[in-house]
């Protein structure tokens, strides 16, 4: 991918992959072109075991604005905008549903689908500097998909707060809120991103999938079928040569040795 | 309404509506006279499109100390009391149903049902001598109807210990809790509330109605459902004329010129 | 039950039971020894109109570190597994049916799926030394049941750090995501235990039975029938001795003389 896609994928080596949304000039708005490409890196990363950890970061000053205004004005049709909510809601999920967790790199604004993007990552660290907002209702448009996962975040109350009266929430207050794990001066970000991710990188990649999937499964569940379900998966990881691995090193206190797939 | 109703309407003409409860010497309690006020008003608003906000207030010393504890004991009868709840209940989803946003404004204690309204409401002001309990379980009676709202407020052991204890909770803990949104100095709120209304106000009618109803619906559903419904409301909003204008305002730089309706 | 046994219990013949975890020298870990044992002691006390509030302690330094590793890796087999599972989340679903409320007293760390029994407790206080985490995923598994309760409690972004970093959160942390009530200096636990049993221990225990039984069942239902049900409920309580007593008493200002059963 060449330096002036709209979507930059770097591969460190060690399992951590970083996407960078690469449309500065216009706030790394979610155009089409740019849910495609997201889509497609991600549903490449899906099935590379080489790939351990992915960071979704933004280029220039925005981390990102939401969907493209000027794309969505210029093709006013109900097909369009139907297309463009159903790739927009299946990259979302396909955030959830990867076997990798994502972490959303915050250094800037978050706004309408910017924050929704955050919303859905798994884990989000956000310079002090970033804000947040869903911004939608300032142009007469509610931020309908946004709230799916704000709402899944946040309070019922903070959620539609921030939905009715499109204000931004600054980077401590997300935090408090549920938006976000974790704030750091922007100078610092990309060490707490290193922190974060390391801790991730150093765990079997078996569970670390096993646990992902099963989390966002069980939510959906009441509380007896989550137990039966997660009890199951428990089971199953456990029968892992990296559980076996790990409870061996823990009681030989030796650090872990996992197959890492 | 005469000043002597129990439940006083103020249209201010801009959108605005205020509506008080007025049994001071009760405390604002929720006699199934006021529920009945409080359910005609709000049905009557519900297609009233010249309302775009609804405030909740309360006359005198508390915003509302639950149901009418005299007037339970003197109907004692199980059907009596299954009509009463179901009142209850039904005005409850009522505000969660109507299609423009009600804020409570909390200027003093909210107790059992009292604080369930605050709960109910979309989103709640209060002044900072506020305090908020569910009561009930101190006269042999767990709030059980409360406790819908509550736990979808607050966290569940959170709701749990106010639910089991009685105890009160000031505007501040409230707040970090998410049982409110906004905490200022009492002779602060009516500007406060004035700014929240306001900017909601500000808002096409059309999206915020469109919003709403979407948010409280997805709320019950798994993600990929919610996903699916929003993105269709999301289209249908975008293609509404408010949305046109407010993009195009928005592009040109320019205040947007809703139709309102 | 003697000194030796992996649970204490003790009845203090006011209403307040407490079992006492005591392995202390594997960290009350949750052998199926101490989950049959907890089991067995929760059942009895299931139909015991005598215990009002239980309170689960742990013996010695931690709270509890969850399933007994070396147990684990000494029956490797995945039968025993899925019989370990589901033996260890019958146990924490029968909390949430117990009648009675039940408080962990945390005083030390609680890991893994003892940090799970944190999380299913209807309430919880901590010391201010004590510290949690879910922390399988260091040893290549990941705290898939732990992870029914915490993400339960917790918002899903705080949770989810928590089981894929494995890390602990201190007392005060804890208390801000919804794992736990209270925080109090460890001088102090006992006192705070004490105030909010005796808090407890002060009410209806008809309505308090009936109030925690519907608090779980609405918690999984859409808003409409939640309501439904929560009004039958209250409607069923309101018409209990209890209930009357204590309005009764409220109107008279004096103290409640509850039946008790």
């Amino acid at each position: 991918m060449s330096e002036e896609a709209c979507l930059l994928r770097n591969d460190r080596g060690d399992g951590l992959t970083t996407l960078t949304l690469n449309r500065p000039g216009q706030f790394n708005s979610l155009s089409r072109e740019m849910l495609t490409a997201l889509q497609r890196e991600l549903d490449a990363i899906a099935t590379d075991e080489t790939v351990r950890v992915v960071v979704i970061a933004g280029a220039g000053k925005a981390f990102c604005a939401g969907h493209d205004l000027k794309e969505m004005r210029a093709n006013h049709s109900k097909e369009f905008m139907q297309a463009l909510f159903r790739q927009c809601g299946e990259l979302m999920l396909t955030i959830t549903r990867l076997p990798q967790p994502v972490i959303a790199r915050v250094h800037g604004i978050a706004t309408a689908a910017g924050c929704q993007l955050v919303s859905m990552c798994d884990l989000a660290v956000a310079a002090d500097v970033a804000k947040f907002a869903v911004s939608g209702i300032n142009v007469g448009l509610f931020c309908s998909t946004p709230a799916v996962g704000l709402a899944r975040n946040l309070g019922r109350k903070a959620a539609l707060e921030m939905l009715l009266t499109g204000e931004f929430i600054d980077a401590m207050e997300a935090r408090a809120k549920g938006l976000v794990n974790r704030v750091v001066p922007a100078d610092a970000l990309d060490a707490e991103i290193e922190r974060l991710a390391g801790s991730i990188l150093a765990k079997s990649a078996v569970a670390v999938r096993m646990g992902k999937g099963m989390f966002y499964k069980q939510l959906e569940m009441g509380l007896a079928d989550a137990y039966d379900y997660a009890g199951e998966v428990m089971a199953c990881n456990m029968m892992s040569e990296d559980a076996g691995e790990g409870i061996d090193a823990f009681m030989q206190k030796r650090p872990p040795n996992y197959k890492g797939c």
